[in-house]
């Protein structure tokens, strides 16, 4: 049986120390004439063959939100403390002035600012979700792609089409493995977004198949990222350094540099290494006709994803109806068990806090009418009326409520009664943030970072990314002080 | 219950998203000074209050073989392809020349520098072993040490302790999760080795109890390696990476940049989600009085420890007995059945196949009597007279022979018999390579890459670090074209 034969012969004991790797991958290529390739090797030829004109038109639409909403994330993130101590660690051996750091004015090479861009991009807990794997895509692969495409200039098509595809490898694998990955410990933006990252710089630096292979080997070699992390500095560093290692992945690759064939589902590969589950038909049923990358979603608020289904109830109550902070005498929410579990935090010290906190989202929505950064920030764990407020707020773990929804009722002291049901939160897959949504958003992550004409241009820039002649437009166009 | 009380208060579901890892640290340490402290905080608390003085002299003397043996190794792998391919792909990316290439001409930045010289120094499979774990802890740590030390002067003697104190947290670390993390498929000696990276740079860079406990937590986020890269150049990146993110997570941590508390044991951390097996004592138990970095071991032969007992018999033989290699019937040879299942190749068409072929590796040391480099070459491989004899090497598996022994019979075509058996094979912890034999050994790998000069003086850097003003000497003496 051929399979069995390639391994015994390419891979494990009786491979030689150097040369294996290209042994392997030829005649690994040769097997896969006759018999369906593996995973690596299927997912290798589909990223290095796909070409943007061969993109359904809904896939690309769906790339370019996902850019749009990155860049803002990015934004908003660019003056977060955990990105200048980053900046202040890495300014002394960063390399040539390659690419940008996106709203600030430092120009560092393409793996330092990606880096730094990774962990901006993700330290609000305001970036995108694939939410059948909790995979905040973007995070792992824009940044990868954006420092390299402004280093090697490559059309802003080209660059979509890349950004696509790497998203639809992290997704592709991490569906592979996913809840089981996860459920162990990894932080599966880290770990499943390196192999996007290396993908989709590997097809901007025009590896062949082979290379392709021995970049996503590389890739395996790198996963980033425990979820022992989330709630310190430790989580944003997690996409950056997945960022940056993709990099090296590719680059690597295109240098020679070889690793083994099929290091994602070999015996001793990535897949049984980080994962009790493997389902490689994930990989590769459907590879160019069904797209993961189509299912990603954008934060409509700035918390994780659990709080999203009360804050957008009682946004939808606050607005239908008038209502009197004053005069309400309870808040009822029939919620999944997850939401008291990851957000059960009753009396939230200060913004950041307070984004684990279901009592204080619901209070500051209901009294501001909105669920943004203002909403989690230190003024408005303080206010005396969402303090007030919050103390009213009933969550009960009822069974019946899926994660997605929630039930709310708003008891005003006169026994008038507010009701709503949530079947989708905004912001998901059901209920998409629309184009002006997403506009929004970036102009409010833009503001005080960059003057406001200058972040409509790179926000535009993003729009327009199938038309530019150089993606590292976006980039520079990004960047304080220009 | 303090420990209890303390992981609900900081970890997990309830902490901040941005500053519960200064939180968990500050209430981490407090809780600490009643309970005894989780492994990361007594690992972290050691390793910063660790001084060279107060290690015993034997452990210094170690080290100080360790050093050697790697400096060794490393000129030896320096012009090999991989390392060509890696400059190649990260030159353009290089910051300062702060650090210096061993046996290269080049200076980069110190992760890069760093990077650089751990493939060098794995490459050639010619490294040190902790035969515990088999970890190779020199070619992880030596090279972000002597980058960063390169870069921030630091004294040989502060430069050894810390060698020392990273390659101890390394061991300890690696011990805890052994042989489970291992047999499931990670490349211990990058998974392990980061933290030992991390610990010692971090001494040198000054960290406070605290930040290491940042830097050990940033390490355990970025594990790199898996078992199917052997094999390929795949397997010398992997210390190569763990080096420099060794560096990353010490850089980040002095600047300010936080991880949570315990990445080591908690829930969802390093030991949970890389292994089925945690044993914390290994970490914490005698810390300070007993050494497991005293334990380390120094490959004589370019290969697999597996072929290290039947290449030590074949030499004694040959060394006691006067054999005509053309006079031998067979060579019975009873063997652990590692052996055949890592070095069981029959016909190896070139130097680095030779390397997986116990019937090459006796044969060519009864000829040569040798098992150097130049016994693993195409040279040795394509010898008529060394093709003759491994033919007649017959190793048969046999219950009762462990992995560190062989019993060797060299059987004349007149009848006449040799006989060796092998306890512990030379380089073993029970008989270890003499400071003559690593000269040698480093002497031998520094041919042709340094003169000879040059690389005695090289190598005297190394047997004289604990009197050196500046550890960085020993860099500055081992790069080419000085």
């Amino acid at each position: 049986m051929p399979a069995i034969r390639r391994r015994a012969l390419l891979t494990g004991a009786f491979a030689t120390t150097l040369s294996a790797g290209f042994l392997g991958a030829t005649a690994g290529a040769r097997a896969a004439d006759a018999a369906p390739p593996g995973p690596t090797l299927a997912l290798a030829r589909w990223l290095v063959k796909t070409r943007y004109a061969g993109l359904p038109a809904p896939v690309r639409k769906e790339g370019v939100r996902t850019l749009v909403n990155w860049l803002g994330a990015a934004l908003g993130g660019s003056s977060h403390e955990a990105v200048a101590h980053a900046v202040a660690a890495l300014a002394p051996l960063s390399g040539p002035a390659q690419s940008s750091l996106i709203g600030r004015k430092e120009r560092f090479d393409a793996r330092t600012a990606a880096f730094i861009n990774g962990i901006a991009s993700h330290v609000l807990d305001y970036d995108d979700t694939h939410l059948k794997t909790v995979i905040h895509p973007s995070v792992v692969i824009c940044p990868a792609l954006l420092a390299v495409a402004e280093w090697k200039p490559v059309t802003g098509a080209d660059f979509l089409a890349a950004q696509i595809a790497g998203t639809e490898a992290a997704l592709r694998i991490g569906n592979a493995v996913y809840p089981n990955h996860y459920d162990v410990g990894w932080h599966i933006t880290g770990t499943a977004g390196v192999f996007g990252a290396a993908a989709a710089v590997g097809r901007i630096l025009k590896l062949t198949e082979q290379q392709m292979v021995f970049a996503l080997g590389l890739a395996a070699s790198q996963p980033v990222g425990l979820r022992e992390s989330f709630g310190s500095m430790n989580k944003s560093f997690n996409p950056g350094a997945a960022a940056s290692a993709g990099i090296l992945a590719a680059l690597l690759a295109a240098n020679g540099f070889d690793s083994s064939p099929g290091m994602i589902e070999a015996k001793r590969g990535w897949a049984n290494t980080v994962s009790t589950k493997q389902d490689y038909r994930e990989i590769t049923e459907g590879l160019g006709t069904r797209f993961e990358a189509a299912l990603n979603t954008y934060k409509p608020f700035p918390c994780g994803i659990v709080l999203h289904p009360p804050i957008d109830a009682a946004l939808k109550l606050r607005k239908a109806n008038k209502i009197d902070p004053a005069a309400i005498d309870r808040v009822e929410l029939k919620v999944h068990p997850l939401v008291l579990e990851l957000t059960g935090k009753q009396a939230p010290a200060d913004g950041l806090e307070s984004k684990f906190s279901v009592y204080h989202a619901v209070a500051v929505a209901i009294i501001e009418g909105a669920g943004g950064l203002k909403q989690f920030s230190d003024r408005a764990a303080k206010d005396p009326a969402v303090l007030a407020l919050r103390d009213k707020v009933k969550p009960v773990v009822t069974p019946g409520i899926h994660e997605a929804q929630v039930d709310m009722t708003i008891v005003m002291k006169d026994g008038t009664k507010f009701h709503q049901f949530i079947e989708h939160a905004v912001g998901s897959v059901e209920a998409p943030l629309s184009d002006a949504d997403l506009a929004a958003k970036f102009t409010d992550l833009a503001d005080g970072i960059l003057p406001a004409a200058q972040a409509k241009k790179a926000m535009d820039a993003c729009w327009n990314v199938e038309k530019l002649a150089s993606a590292g437009e976006i980039a520079t166009a990004a960047r304080s002080g220009t």
